[in-house]
């Protein structure tokens, strides 16, 4: 019997397809598109030595003079523009803004041909905070109520250049799911005193069916009401509704399992596409007790197809618990990851 | 300078982005992977003769005895199971429903190898008017609350099979995004005393830029704040909740309507794989007078990568006053959509 599992946070309805599950090893990537990357690309304008193809460096993060380890910079091709007045204009039922806010690239390593994955714990610790960095930055700009930090890895996934990059948009309005995401915590705060988010990760650490990973900062795991097969969670522990207030210890132990995660969905299933986001709170809320932020890797293992488009209901095809446990057992030994091609990469 | 636009409806705002902008034809497909398929495929279990590769017959349509025109058979890969009751469990934050619903497969023609773009606008018709009655069918469940039609045309839009078919899932919840649609345009109701959806089609016949056809009943538009390239809705004029309760003559009008838009798309974009839609009021709220129904095509142009996922905004990279232009001015000439690859479509 198929089941259906409700998002306490979102209320969200998802169907856990019993009769349509797959193992999760049947949802290993087959791909033909993969080739191996050079180090260096002479036309990427994320390359070092190829820093005038891009537009000027807002911030670096480096341990020797000329030589960069991370590297923001405005994205060339912006969704927002920089300057301008977010002025609002409503004509009947068309409600418009202007364009405005910030829209950044992270480069996250001058190696072109490395991937989150494959680097250091330290590094993508570096990476965090950077992005703590621009988070912070951005909320400086008035205009500013709300960012968005993200990453697309893959095709499937949106990326358009293959140099490891992030992004932070910041949008001078909320948006209808933040809103409701925030009304939801808040409600539930004000019928239990409690943070949802708080009791959640209690109460799945007490289950343990569905964590992948737990470290003195951060639990990473599958939800009950997972909508895509190996979406996983990276909750902090401790309550905080921003993530521009980690701590430096917070940051490294997030690199670690940040890292550790990728490195196993690397591994477990073939170097899939996947999206990461960061949830934080909008910035009128930075205090709530109520939301707690968290980071959200999406692997981009199925497709969303018309019945999810037509009634918002998610079909998962595997369980979580049966994701949490694939991913608890995919060993990262020494080494495994150090430039390898999905065609190497050892069995697990 | 990108413009936020709000959807009216969800509260939700797009980025429009102008600086990213394409003109419509940049997303005309170009595919390797188009193959010509066969008028008949002896494994395929929705071709005529294969019937007992599918499960039993639920109904069909039929001009000549032994001819079936549309069939519907239930999904041998039911996403919910027909037995059972819709159990409710609460423990804590974990909250699961059994999953008992309908799934329902609607074989479109007997033809493996023509597509709804392909058939006369009455066979459209007579799909429309199947999709009538499952839809009234299922309501007549106790245990069903909200019903979706929808169809997955490509790969890219989740098909797993190649012979033209739509699907029917009614479930015995209604998720959260269709309340969340119900809500708001409850809210406006209340405010207002009117219906959100006449009033914005009101206002849109009379702007016109972003009209694709209007016929006697139905009008099909780009919405102003469109969050994806060429997603057209299609309204019926008349103030009604539930797509059960369309007239004869607005299945026939609808069958035209949706024939031509399809129509409009695979000669004007290269039979884009798509997605389409009937959203209807749940059940309980057959007549509400605040809701409108209508039937959202989604065409697959672009991919939805991290900041749609984390922030729920949408970057649409066509105009849809563009878009609407675009599709207004693509000629169906007779014939010229029989049998047709894409290779051989006539310039628009």
């Amino acid at each position: 019997m198929p089941e259906l599992r409700q998002n306490p946070f979102t209320k969200e309805w998802v169907i856990i397809a019993t009769e349509r599950a797959k193992r999760p090893e049947e949802l290993r990537v087959k791909r033909g598109d993969k080739h191996e990357l050079p180090r260096y690309s002479p036309s990427c304008p994320f390359c070092p030595g190829n820093e005038h193809l891009a537009p000027p460096e807002l911030s670096r993060l480096a341990y020797e003079p000329g030589k960069w380890s991370v590297r923001v910079i405005p994205n060339k091709f912006a969704a927002l523009s920089f300057e301008g007045e977010p002025t609002r204009k409503i004509e009947r039922s068309r409600r418009t803004l202007n364009g405005v806010g910030i829209h950044e690239v992270i480069v996250e390593t001058p190696d072109h041909d490395l991937n989150l994955a494959q680097l250091g714990d330290h590094q993508v610790t570096d990476v965090m905070r950077v992005y703590r960095e621009r988070y912070r930055s951005a909320c400086e700009d008035p205009r500013v109520v709300h960012v968005t930090l993200f990453k697309n890895h893959g095709v499937g996934a949106g990326t358009s250049l293959e140099h490891p990059h992030s992004q932070l948009i910041a949008t001078p309005v909320i948006s209808h799911q933040v809103r409701e995401r925030m009304y939801e915590s808040l409600r539930h705060y004000d019928e239990y005193g409690e943070c949802i988010f708080c009791e959640a990760i209690k109460e799945e650490l007490i289950d343990g069916a569905r964590i992948v990973l737990a470290t003195d900062h951060f639990v990473a795991l599958e939800s009950y009401a997972s909508p895509t097969p190996f979406s996983t969670h990276i909750y902090p522990r401790r309550h905080l509704a921003c993530f521009g207030d980690v701590t430096d210890d917070e940051l490294t132990d997030l690199g670690y399992t940040l890292r550790t995660l990728l490195a196993k969905l690397y591994l477990g299933l073939d170097d899939p596409d996947y999206n990461f986001t960061i949830r934080s709170a909008p910035k009128e809320s930075r205090n709530a007790p109520y939301y707690h932020w968290y980071l959200s890797v999406i692997p981009r293992l199925t497709r969303v197809a018309g019945f999810e488009l037509g009634s918002g209901m998610f079909i998962n095809v595997v369980l979580p618990e049966k994701a949490a446990e694939f991913l608890r057992n995919v060993k990262i030994e020494n080494g495994a990851l150090s430039r390898l091609t999905p065609a190497n990469i050892p069995s697990v």
